[in-house]
């Protein structure tokens, strides 16, 4: 059952990030591929899992072999769906050259965007019945918030704001330098922001949630509350504001924090701490040698 | 004892990763900050260690701050300096809006770098006294070569072939492809190459290795060997080659694998299963309201 | 009474606009001024109102000169602020050469983004005291979006969502395509989307907005509803959700739109056909040659 | 009966600024189509026309539904075309989340160079007859001098010079800080210059005008001067140099100015000011749901 | 006796072309320098003549350093000066690395520029006496028009046309493709062109050399004609239009060629077949190890 | 027999250099050939060789012609192939349009690359049955490095190191600021530097060559040498290291330079003196104007 529907990344977007990487990796030629192959030499390789997951850029990994090679042919798994070790992600038959010279760029990009929505997964998992939905953070490697945030969709979480215009979010910082309580920052931002914007507050005990729910906030995050807290924090709210939960939570006390009754668990872990997926790239020649072996 | 220089990532070079960084979670405006904090407002951060490590990116992470405030004033830890867990890596003195916008960019490039910096050093510090050098691979992060390299060397590792243009590396697969064995690819290689690019060959077998002692690989790395196979290796090569472990490799196996009399140990997690490095800033008013604080 | 605090564009950000743009104008050089003014000629120039207005744009005009003079000395009245024709926006002393050349790049910022401005402040006036919010679209100039939207933050309106990305807007065609009803449409979405997101829905009569009200749509948008259709639409809705008026609204119709208990304002006009503000530069010679006259 | 021929503005010229333009109004994904509408769907959509006008950008507008969806099948009117209200202007097939997320962007920069088009039209069917050209000049948008100049082609109109590079203009600036008389300015600019570069020369009164053919200009531009004095202009000048009017013209005043004898009308309106023309995208499902609908 | 006065190319203009450049030679550290050289060392260097010459790109040259060395000193020569073998160019003060680094990239630039410089130089003093103008042509290499042009200037050279949008050039081939002859092409095309362009017209005998005068082209091209043909084309020609000569012209045969009387000659070789100027970098280290040396 | 094979310069590479150079030589339009020329003409161009040479660059001549026509036919000779005088390089069918606005592009990459080609074999051969190998150098045209050592390889040279942190070179300078000998200087490097980075060391006398052959430098460059000092350095070095010889080495004494024993020679001269290769661009009008002639 997948609640969300994957938006496309077009080509126009990453073919940046992707060209980028290329330039970084092979940067003018393949002393090793380019001196050694022959020009004409066709390949055939396949991605298998070496782990279980599930997929994440599987977009971005074919269209790496057809910028190094526009007839090559690619089938693959979706992005979103679930592997088991030893399964076939995708089969590539191109240039025996562009697939020795895309592999490390293509498994760069899948192993770091699929080992994200594995992870996001398994959050997901963990709290399934609760109707917490998982949301990832602006704690992002930089250049790359696109491809992981998009990866937290692949693994059937949600994104949290996009960037700093997107969304407010109201912290203690925020509210020292304004000079005024939670509930005068809220209100006077509610005055001055567009109507278009979510606005969230960050609290650390009941007083200043009974304050940010009163002055109207959309979304409250509970800064470093115990379950216990959270819970009388859910029943103080009585849902008249959204409940956000962040900081020291995973897979181990993510269950138990979702059955607070909060609304969303957000993870910083999900794109600053990633652990690449293991796949593995198997290539074999073409045994006839023919244009598309 | 710093054993490594530490060369300097210029402003030149930097500045396009850190814009693009800053436009990705700034966007156009920050809703919260520049709708509810005086233009006036100064104010003084501190980012302090969560975790005892080792610092890289700190020049990055200055530049964030003075990019968004050009009358911003730092005083900070080194690069390749180690700290404690409590210790103040940095203080910034600067308007407030500068700092609350530049927290999240800053610490997402600081945390990432110093995370690096310290699981190298731990590595490093696992092999001391054996001579083996720790080194990333070309499992690097799309767009973020340049500093996950970096930080390799702020943790006292050295860097790998930088891309394919600047070292040769031998695999299997080249070896299929171009119809040989692995001794005539090297030696083939060696006649079309320049005089300035190190031939790395990837063997199996001793075979292998003793093929591709005498064809003359300079560096030869040994696959998916125990460290049994390894000590046979060495004493096989008997330094007419140099001798890279890789695969498998983690802080449990690290000094066991270095002690078999292999020079080199590569690490793909290095780089491509970053645990981000846990950094907070504090941030307070200035009292007095001055110019600078 | 200053309404709206405005946010700065840091150069960061603008300055890639302004290269772009004086690479357009200047490309190589200047056949005229450099190859008849001397090196060294210092002038002053000031830029005068020719018609009533708001600022807005002034540092990226600033910004302009400083690329062609280092040593340019401005000084100038703020974004935001209002003028009278024939008051004097700017105050320039920098080399001849400089402001020759900076000039016309200069003024199509700042009579496009205070023209802009004007209008703005134009339709804020109009509806003063009746609580309407006065917002742009995404009808921006491809490019300029950014200068666009905190053009209309100078003349005391507010911003619509910023992209696609920023908050949700259902329109007929997406309830078309997804196959079901507006109502639908918001549920489903709802269920789908991050939660630090705004939806909007676009309804065409009585019984689509409250199907839209029902299904928890945080802002309605009343599709060509004339001013008696928006009364009705004001009682029905009881304050459950915004309502934004949009479409063949000018400032001849714009306060009694504003009247009818709608809460804002949208005006494509506002970005896609903007007329320039009348600015003149007047230059003059240093009497006295010296390096800063 | 049109004059001009239209050059192509080619795909690798554009591709950036419509790149740019769809980063700008789409960024990440669109959170409504995107969550909304299914992967497969299948959409027909026309360009209409709400008010009569010149076409101009239908090229780019094509490309950006293409890069959204490279299976996108458009026929559409040519640029310099006339239309009435009701006009069909493009039929696009294409899958329907494209044409969501296509449709703003590429209406933006339709409008904006339909909208000059139109204008321009409208003044060279006010002088038709005289012989005067209309042109426009660098009073263009940040980033969109191309697009207007190829709209003012598409109207009928003609170019004035690109840039600063690319022809000289002599203003009375220029004459005081180089320190001489118009006459001198003109004498040594066309020493210096390169003989592919026309000089024009900007007067304020008959004696400048009778230095100005003197020295040899090419083109003399006759600054705030009515239509009596521009016929007296015209009597002085006997043919020997190009005439050019310029400022406080309008639609009104246009015919009466050309009729003065003068050989070129230059209106900074054209792309200052522009009115964007009234299109509209109506969109339709597929009955049938196949893949080319 | 410089009658050229030289435009100044701006940092905005010429940054990306000088950090392009570093990105190319230096990419992510300079193994050598980095790993060698203490940070706090400071050295002094020169830039010697090893023979006579023009200078030019000396701007370019000294911003390399300072982007590698925000500190760096420099004392120089202008650009447009000439020097004797020998002589000393310039001087740095700044970080021993920094000078190690910048060093060829900065001596790239310079040897380049500066032999075009020089050659221009000897054609202009070639002609001296004749009135006759030595220009560029299009033939310059990928990315370095700008640089290339500039550095015809330094030598007393003039521009030709900068690029296909600010003259017009009717060739053979335009006549045969327009399907007419060179006098209607030229008719058409300025009825059809803007009133700022220059129109020039290739001939290759005297027919369609009077043609072209009576066309009304503005210069002409007399291609492959030797001189006694180009002293009767001037003689056709009285004067009625600019003559240029272009093709096959050295400085063997440059002045017989100038004193035909014709206008113009024009030289591709001045940017397509460049020799670089040979200059050498010599380097010290500071003797006080003071900050500035 | 061509030992050297040829690397592909990919698409994804080269085109934004290509695009570049067409926007720095077409910018907004060609007014010559986009006025003239109708838009449905058809033409066929031969490019010529107008001197003996060999070929480089080919593919990216050919992607010029395919951006301003997607639909162009072109059949070539391959980069690194030799022809004679008046041989055809290529046969191109496009709109006539495009082929007369890319001519002068593609002829600018072309004559570039195959100039440094030619000049290349000229070296290679001149050395032929010595055994030794031609190299380029750092001194490369800024921003056209990758083209400048593709064409090497063309020619059959080798490349050098690609930059600074692709392989090491310590020179006098290094050893003074690192205030140690060369010996020193090379050892400590050894410790600090990756694996795979090559240690080349300039050396002025033979007592320098000895202490870099005995610190184990891989390659060493004999600076200034006479063919007889060479002679004895080949002797003296027995093998145990490269031997370079670089500086003042012409066609004329490249042959007596090899024959001394060195390994290897490198030439500034092959990219920082290029002279162009003479080509011609013939074209001719399609006979019966069919879509493809």
């Amino acid at each position: 059952m997948l609640k969300m529907m994957l938006p496309e990344l077009p080509d126009y977007y990453t073919d940046d990030l992707i060209k980028n990487a290329l330039k970084e990796d092979i940067n003018y030629i393949d002393v090793t591929t380019d001196l050694l192959i022959q020009a004409g030499s066709r390949g055939e390789a396949r991605i298998i899992a070496k782990e279980d997951g599930v997929l994440a850029g599987i977009g971005i990994a074919s269209r790496v072999f057809r910028l190094l090679d526009s007839t090559a042919e690619l089938t693959h798994m979706n992005d979103g769906q679930s592997f088991k070790k030893g399964d076939k992600i995708a089969e590539i038959k191109a240039s025996a050259a562009a697939i020795l010279k895309a592999e490390r760029t293509a498994l760069n990009f899948l192993q770091h965007m699929s080992g994200i929505a594995t992870y996001t997964q398994h959050c997901v998992e963990a709290v399934s019945g609760t109707g917490v939905q998982i949301t990832d953070t602006r704690k992002t490697l930089p250049g790359l918030r696109v491809l992981q945030k998009y990866a937290v969709l692949c693994g059937g979480g949600c994104n949290h704001r996009f960037n700093l215009t997107s969304a407010a979010m109201i912290k203690d910082n925020h509210a020292d330098f304004f000079g005024g309580s939670v509930s005068t920052a809220i209100k006077t931002l509610r005055e001055r922001v567009g109507h278009m914007v979510v606005i969230e507050a960050e609290v650390r005990d009941f007083e200043q949630l009974r304050e940010a729910i009163d002055a109207g906030a959309d979304v409250i995050m509970l800064d470093n509350m115990n379950t216990d807290m959270m819970r009388e924090a859910v029943k103080i709210t009585a849902a008249r504001a959204k409940l956000e939960a962040s900081g020291n939570i995973t897979l181990q006390n993510i269950r138990e924090t979702a059955e607070t009754g909060i609304d969303i668990i957000s993870l910083g872990a999900l794109s600053h701490s990633v652990k690449a997926l293991d796949l593995s790239l198997q290539l074999r020649t073409c045994l006839h040698k023919q244009t598309h072996c």
